[in-house]
């Protein structure tokens, strides 16, 4: 059955992207046309750069399960209610960890004297019950800790230093390359009976921002502390190493954080139901939730506001999809993602037909293009949307991740399209899941380019979808 | 004799793109291994960023004729000497405008109360002669201002509201369409008598950062004060005026700036000297003054290191040109472009072969593209570079505009091909003329692709030029 649905749904793109592009100069004027409008509203009446200004300084940092994420919900069901979206609440259950009150971090060099650190628990992790002291190794990767001897690592705290790689021009292949090292050098190192983990911070710039994220214990193997330090402590604690090989350094940490017990929470969920295709669902969103420093403005503050935007540019221009158009915040995409998997599974429980989503999780910059995770039909629906988006200075048209947040909806429904919205990367690791993602780190005209190009391609979904 | 010349020109561009892209798949290959090696010097071992905080820290705003300017000559000479580059300055004598002590703007409304605004003299203009008062009268535009009748403006304090337009994609051509505003509004306004004109400041952002630059005088008009208010500014005297339409406003201002003699200054080249075909020339620069408020990070010294890094690279990687390559740091493109004058008319008179100039003076951010201001064949060639750009974000490819400083070669030499390195615009003109363009608002990537886009280009216009 899987497979003559497939079919049928290829089959739907084939056409649609034939008519679409054969038929007539008219058609294509009139969508550059209204892609025109569409930017005009977002440039001159734009509203996106003044909300993520209140989701970030009248709520701020919004991590899972905490009393800011449920006042982000409340902001979100307003305002889309405000802006005459079809609103509604799904609840979830999803997993609550907190930083809690203390958070300490030092090297001790062999002369005594004591440097404190910039550093952050990533997410998940235990704490260290007290003051937690431990020779330091240093290891440059991942995979120097897994082929370690257990007798080197024994008894310590271990410190992988491993950089992302500056040189790939997509700064997300750098952070993917460095992903791993976040999520299980805690548990590798407690193979070899490390006390605690601490990594050089996930980030391409050398500065004293921490960068938190989310790790995980592999079953069966002790639960130990782990942190992350900033770049800069990073290099200051190897380039010590290197001039004093012999000297045996102390790491001093003192960490609260602890995982509670699950908790209900929501996704926000606001739509414009279509007109002749009402039954078929075109899902756009972000995740309202982000981690708790900073103010989750790129992270993905933006992404939410991008697909909100869009949705009201829709309505300011008295533009009725024949789709049913709906955003969703979903909640709890950094250390989880009950949102994107609850709202997936419920939706196919609902009956509901999804036949594309798209995700903005890549922060507020300056567009670059659109990616599909989808059949080669799809992708090459992708690409013959470039020529409308030249003149916005959008240039990658091409296969490539959706998101998080929209991934689940893969299994549920094997047809569906995934779009990612792709913005220029290079400053957004400089932020990410750090005290240094807030929201005059964005930029209005950016955020604004970034809402305009969504719109404008959920416009095109709309249009040229069967 | 010109004719000709022309004719031989262009056939050696024609020639070399038909041989260069028909010849071999090798020589392609070649140049892709090539540019990815100028991107890893750039990106590891990147001496853009620090050079860059020198430029902004230790010298800071560097207006022509200051001290600063001085010392950034003499910077730029010891730096440029210690890269191994052959060095040398040129004469060259320039204007010396100084916004002297005291400078400050209010407005006193009709009942009294005063509100102190941010502003900046724009260059070139006189000062106040100790305090000016005279009833406010805001205009939409500058075209407004040459239709308004005499009686209107005469003994009145004219301040011309006219607003970037949003809506333009490329930043650069919403500053073209004000720009006639900063440099004319004074001598409009004093052919009806008006006492001083303020403008609203030339950016998109509706911010506190008044932006100055430079305004003229047209001649056998008395020459009156003229001043740039911050956007909003602007934006608050609109509304108070929209709401007590028959109110009277007063306007206050103070302004000692003046102009001085001309003075001695320079401008700094270094170059690396061709092999084979070392009697030709191609030029690579920036300007090295700024304006007075500010670090001129994105404007210029982010356009002086990209083309002093891409040197420097050259160096790195062992890379011997073939064409003498020269980094020229222009000296007054802000407020008279003597720099670039002069440069063009001396290297005329020494019978130099110039065959190719390109120009970085849009700012420090994501590249994009590059523009050729050339014949059909040089923009056919240019176009035929964007494949090995495409891995490395680069898309536009276009015909435009070179650069001021760049410019005045083209009269010397007709055939020359002008280049302008094009970057994400959507930023500067958040920074441009302002206090806040500092070397904060300087992304390390971004500079440092910026230099890597640079080389890479220059590499090729050095491989592929007759």
């Amino acid at each position: 059955m899987k497979q003559i649905l497939l079919f049928i749904s290829i089959s739907f793109w084939m056409i649609h992207s034939g008519s679409a592009y054969s038929q007539s100069v008219n058609a294509h004027t009139d969508d550059s046309v209204f892609i025109r409008k569409i930017y005009d509203e977002a440039l001159s009446n734009g509203e996106a750069y003044e909300n993520l200004r209140v989701l970030c300084k009248e709520i701020g940092a919004r991590i899972t399960g905490s009393t800011e994420a449920q006042m982000a919900i409340e902001w979100g069901h307003k305002l889309m209610t405000d802006y005459g979206f079809k609103v509604r609440l799904m609840e979830i259950t999803v997993p609550h960890w907190e930083r809690g009150n203390k958070e300490a971090f030092w090297i001790r060099k062999g002369d005594g004297t004591i440097t404190k650190l910039n550093g952050l628990a990533l997410g998940g992790s235990v704490g260290t019950n007290g003051i937690l002291r431990g020779k330091l190794i240093e290891l440059n990767s991942l995979e120097e800790l897994k082929e370690i001897p257990e007798e080197k690592v024994k008894g310590k705290i271990v410190f992988v230093n491993q950089k992302m790689d500056e040189q790939l021009i997509q700064t997300f292949r750098a952070y993917g390359g460095c992903y791993p090292v976040r999520g299980s050098s805690a548990s590798e190192g407690a193979k070899k009976g490390a006390l605690a983990v601490v990594i050089r911070s996930l980030g391409l710039a050398i500065d004293n921002h921490p960068h938190t994220g989310s790790m995980r214990y592999h079953e069966d193997v002790p639960k130990i502390p782990a942190a992350a330090i900033s770049t800069s402590d990073a290099e200051l604690i190897h380039k010590y190493i290197v001039q004093h090989p012999n000297e045996e350094i102390e790491f001093v940490m003192e960490m609260d954080c602890r995982k509670l017990e699950d908790k209900i929470s929501y996704n926000v969920i606001g739509e414009i139901p279509g007109s002749s295709k009402a039954e078929k669902i075109i899902t756009i969103g972000g995740h309202l939730d982000s981690w708790d420093t900073g103010e989750g403005a790129h992270d993905d503050g933006a992404g939410v506001i991008h697909c909100l935007e869009a949705l009201r540019i829709f309505k300011a221009l008295n533009y009725q999809p024949e789709h049913t158009i709906r955003v969703v915040f979903f909640m709890n995409e950094e250390n989880g993602n009950m949102g994107g998997k609850t709202y997936a599974k419920l939706v196919k429980e609902d009956g509901e037909q999804h036949v594309a989503a798209l995700e903005s999780d890549r922060g507020g910059f300056a567009p670059r293009g659109f990616s599909c995770d989808g059949s080669e039909e799809q992708i090459e629906w992708l690409k013959s949307t470039a020529p409308l988006f030249k003149e916005y200075d959008l240039h990658l048209f091409e296969k490539g991740y959706g998101g998080v947040d929209i991934g689940p909806l893969k299994k549920e429904f094997p047809d569906i399209a995934l779009f990612g919205f792709v913005p220029d990367s290079q400053r957004y690791f400089d932020m990410h899941h750090s005290p240094n993602d807030v929201f005059e780190n964005v930029n209005k005209r950016e955020l604004e380019l970034g809402a305009a190009a969504v719109a404008s391609f959920v416009y095109l979904l709309d249009r040229q979808l069967d």
